[in-house]
């Protein structure tokens, strides 16, 4: 028995467990690629990003030519979701998103926003689309901000980077908005994938380098969170005050080959 | 006796209550040259402002442009005290500022920085200097995040705009970093201006449009607070939930009447 229960799937985190990302592409994370191979083979697996710069086909293209091999079916990331409630409840978003990423959004009606819309928008977190998107939460009454995951921090190849939970979170203080998180913990975002595979909460493990969205939070609905030592993972978080990982592994490879080969207790 | 005590001098805020900024210089609001005028003949006077994008010296000559007649030495900014709190604490700050500020700080060393000082810096919170602060904070053993005053937005010509309060609210959000606000609502701030006019915290009051920097920051240390319906001011701050003003007036002129006319009861 692995971890007091058998694991029949596997949620991987993307960035800072399958590769570590850059302005052009990126490098695969040592042995990754072959952990990847051996889960398909002999597991099930999905990949549960709060990616929100790329599109599911940018992101499997770029995977790609790293050398995953992986299908597009198996990419979770909150876009698409969010287009969903966006649609289903009426809302017009001010999208302060990735210009990369715009054209998934084309299909919404942006005029006269009613709510903000904001991923990882990197570069285009401009002061001037900061204080527009400020000024539809101050202004509109019961406007809501939604955020694409509500990450710290992600791991470049340059360095760490400050991610989409940052800019949230100023615009929070600012305006005090009702703020939803679309990815990452929440629930529903993990269960969607759980439920594809067939599977239950009991069933699989949660890996990735985000100790409060990835490990803490699988934790939070009952899936065993598994911390990896790859990407924007900080030593210090083997001693954080609010959450211990049911395992902690050096890289994606180790990890997977330990559960696969029953060698983790 | 008015607003209980006797008023023997005024704390001004400067934007929202003098006038409203704007890129070019902006626009006077209606009465307060006047006001201030009054002010010099009748009373004490000291302008207590958060201004961060902009040197005092500039500050005065946009005032003066606009008609205002006031005293460099009145002027109180953050920034000359942000300078001595480096100085005596061997600081080298990553320089997070507004452009036309950068040459106020040049006798600092800036060299392989060990915190971050922010200020208000408006076009120059772009991404990558988001990022450059944040890895300060998040890489150097107890470095802290200072900023001059800690606004959530204060009025522009063309709407209400982010103040610098949003930006370190992010870092901090990111990095869980210390924060020292230089400036308003910090007492030390205050009572500089109260003690070079020959006074105690009793004699004076505090006018101001950030219900929480001006009017709060001012009553948690003993000086009333005043607010003002001009700048930034929103109608849901006349019930905010943890501050009530002494007093509230339409704007500057009126309250300065009132107060030196021994109408405020």
């Amino acid at each position: 028995m692995l971890l007091n229960r058998p694991v029949k799937g596997f949620l991987l985190d993307i960035t800072g467990v399958l590769y570590n990302s850059s302005g052009n592409g990126g490098t695969a994370i040592e042995g990754s690629i072959d952990a990847v191979k051996r889960l398909y083979e002999e597991s099930k697996v999905a990949f549960v990003s709060n990616e929100s710069s790329h599109t599911r086909q940018h992101l499997l293209d770029r995977l790609t030519r790293l050398g995953f091999k992986l299908n597009m079916n198996d990419i979770y990331t909150p876009a698409p979701v969010a287009i969903d409630i966006m649609k289903k409840n009426n809302l017009r978003p001010y999208l302060l998103v990735h210009k990369d990423c715009l054209d998934e959004f084309k299909d919404l009606d942006t005029s006269n926003p009613n709510c903000v819309l904001m991923g990882d928008a990197e570069d285009d977190f401009t002061f001037h689309k900061m204080n527009e998107a400020f000024k539809i939460l101050l202004n509109t009454k019961n406007s809501k901000l939604f955020t694409m995951g509500n990450g710290k921090f992600y791991q470049r190849v340059d360095g760490p980077c400050l991610d989409v939970g940052a800019f949230g979170a100023g615009l929070k203080f600012a305006t005090n908005c009702e703020h939803e998180i679309i990815g990452k913990p929440n629930e529903s975002y993990f269960m969607t994938a759980v439920n594809k595979m067939n599977l239950t909460k009991d069933d699989v493990v949660m890996i990735g380098d985000d100790i409060v969205s990835d490990v803490g939070g699988a934790q939070k609905i009952g899936i065993r969170g598994i911390s990896v030592r790859t990407g924007k993972w900080r030593p210090e978080w083997e001693s954080h005050p609010d959450v211990t990982p049911d395992f902690i592994g050096n890289n994606l490879k180790e990890i997977v080959d330990m559960i696969l080969d029953n060698k983790v207790k």
